[in-house]
């Protein structure tokens, strides 16, 4: 098989870059290591920048999202007994759009069957080959029976645990990374959310978020211990645990039901360099992740998307290759932005197990600064709704 | 004797107090440890806050401070091979003025020799007695003759080794470190400054910070191990590593000469609370330390000065307690807004020990961001120039 752009991965970012090439007359095919039912079932962020919502019009996948999405003009922010208001809208122009992760995958997949562009699923043993060169192809099976793409580009769209970034020798590449001492317990719940409006909340018993996906479907998360699972937490010592941690005011309206889903996540920041290798493109989370705190995991996965797209779109148009040239250099420092406001944001939130009492001191009086200082409150919402392409 | 304040610690704090008081008719005696050549002696940093000036000007002190410093409109950062400016005035319409420490202090003193004002020198073993109750006294030596001040308050002005924060029992007070892992060493030539405005600066061989006192006295500091001795540096290997540290243009234009004085700081960032016990106030290093990243020392004992004053002066006016009843709260709601910046600018700044790759670039990345975006900018900025008391 031949193709232009062979792209691993089939979650959004690979079905994203799909759909704006092939609605810019360049064919890919996608290969996915797992079935479409598995890959609809993650549950992932669900807080969109305008950037990623502008790149899903240009996809022709926005209609859902814009029927079905809610504009959130701010979030909430609690600390102690105090919570505040930063109105993005006031402080950018620009609000966010709440509308679940699994929902943008749904809609990319619709238009992808709509436009018969070809995904292979339950592929096994993807290997790429000869990226450094001008004629790369990618090798893979299918139900035991092997298979070949050769390919103008590759883009590696498959995750942390994809085989693209591995693809890049190491003596080229360079790792950076931060684990956090803590994790989150997510519930989702068929109630209705607990606020218009995203609660984030730092307590002394640690950090707490009150998410949504919709008006009837809630989600929550609570910081853990690393050494905890799922199956600790019943739902009762959840919605307990989660009353504790909010403002009480909030705690009493809660609405509490019976969890649809409940799992635990690390908080890892992570960023490999280059993102380009001869042909081969690394974008999302095969090149970094992010903690979840601030929802910039789908949202940076979007902007490298967004890089690539116009890099490839300018070498199909014209035979230039600056675009793709500066790819890697354009994508990083974009990046870096958002693993800093990240580490930021988390570090802000949550209670770390080694944490002195002058750290908290400081925490808190950043806290009281933002509460206080509208430039503070600007550059912290420029980052939020999203750090211009 | 008896006077209305009585106020221990020579230094610019205690001095600023008791020419404010004086010039509103009420009576202080100041006690200093030291001689007033050894306080005159004692080099320190040397940028103003607007609200410092203010105060300068009400105590009458601000002629020299007006005619002999220097107005700054902005700074310069650097970091790898890039400098950028933080252009004050633009963004927050207030100048810092650069003008040492020492200058003001003997600007100070001055004045309370003008006035008459008792300052008693040499005094050991200064003792509170009483600050719980409503007729305190302190107890003091002169050259072994021992002395008795009572009077209705005591403004412990005697810096971070000074009585007054001890005198407060340790079950009613709290205190917050945290210690950083490296030191300043600090020179003071009589060169022209490289630059006509500070430049701060993180290079890959740690800080370096490039100050001045006047056209004819610089000031620089490089961070080094804490472990280090100043002897342990000569001139020539102070100017060469300064040089390193510093972008190559700069470096090239530094003219270098003898130290003439040349002294290792460690940098600390402590509070102690509450800074009230009854009788008792405390002001300025008394209460808390800040590392010397953005000059906050004297600036922050001046805003406690002006809480102080305007709570005593309510006092002697209407007999109306709200203002001292409140200073601990408002003196400590500014202090840990200081703390956090100079915390953060500390963070910054220097390289750590134990710094990863990844929080390397972090900070590279804060860098990048601070350069680039305005509301990062106005956020620093403010601080820098000094919140509002």
């Amino acid at each position: 098989m031949r193709t232009q752009v062979a792209i691993i991965g089939g979650g959004p970012s690979g079905l994203l870059l799909a759909q704006l090439l092939h609605r810019h007359g360049i064919d890919s095919v996608v290969l996915e290591r797992k079935t479409k039912d598995y890959v609809l079932s993650r549950i992932r962020a669900g807080v969109l920048e305008q950037g990623l919502v502008q790149l899903m019009e240009q996809a022709g996948c926005a209609d859902r999202l814009r029927s079905k999405g809610h504009v959130h003009d701010g979030t909430l922010i609690a600390y102690g007994d105090t919570m505040f208001r930063l109105d993005f809208t006031d402080l950018t122009g620009t609000p966010v759009i709440v509308y679940g992760q699994t929902e943008v995958t749904r809609d990319l997949y619709a238009a992808r069957e709509a436009a018969g562009g070809p995904i292979e699923f339950e592929v096994e043993d993807v290997t790429i080959h000869d990226a450094d060169t001008d004629s790369p192809h990618v090798t893979y099976n299918v139900g035991g029976e092997p298979r070949r793409i050769d390919c103008d580009f590759i883009a590696g769209c498959d995750g942390f645990h994809g085989v693209s970034r591995q693809a890049i020798p190491l003596t080229i590449r360079r790792e950076y990374e931060k684990v956090y001492p803590f994790g989150w317990l997510g519930v989702l719940s068929e109630t209705p959310p607990v606020n218009s409006e995203l609660i984030y909340a730092n307590s002394p018993r640690g950090f707490a978020l009150c998410s949504m996906r919709s008006d009837t479907l809630s989600r929550y998360y609570i910081q853990c211990s690393l050494s905890d699972k799922p199956e600790d937490w019943t739902d009762a010592a959840f919605w307990q645990e989660l009353k504790r941690r909010i403002p009480p005011d909030q705690a009493e309206r809660l609405v509490t039901g019976p969890s649809i889903e409940k799992s635990i996540a690390p908080l890892r920041s992570f960023v490999t360099e280059p993102m380009r290798w001869g042909r081969l493109f690394l974008c999302g989370d095969a090149a970094h992740i992010v903690p979840p705190t601030g929802a910039k995991g789908l949202n940076t996965a979007a902007s490298d998307v967004h890089y690539l797209f116009t890099g490839l779109r300018q070498f199909y148009d014209t035979g230039a290759t600056d675009g793709i040239d500066s790819y890697s250099a354009k994508a990083l420092a974009r990046v870096w932005k958002v693993e800093r406001f990240s580490w930021w944001f988390s570090s802000l939130m949550h209670r770390y197990p080694d944490q002195s009492d002058f750290d908290l001191r400081i925490q808190i009086a950043e806290l009281e600064f933002l509460r206080t200082n509208r430039a503070a409150q600007q550059a912290m919402a420029e980052n939020y709704v999203g750090l211009p392409y």
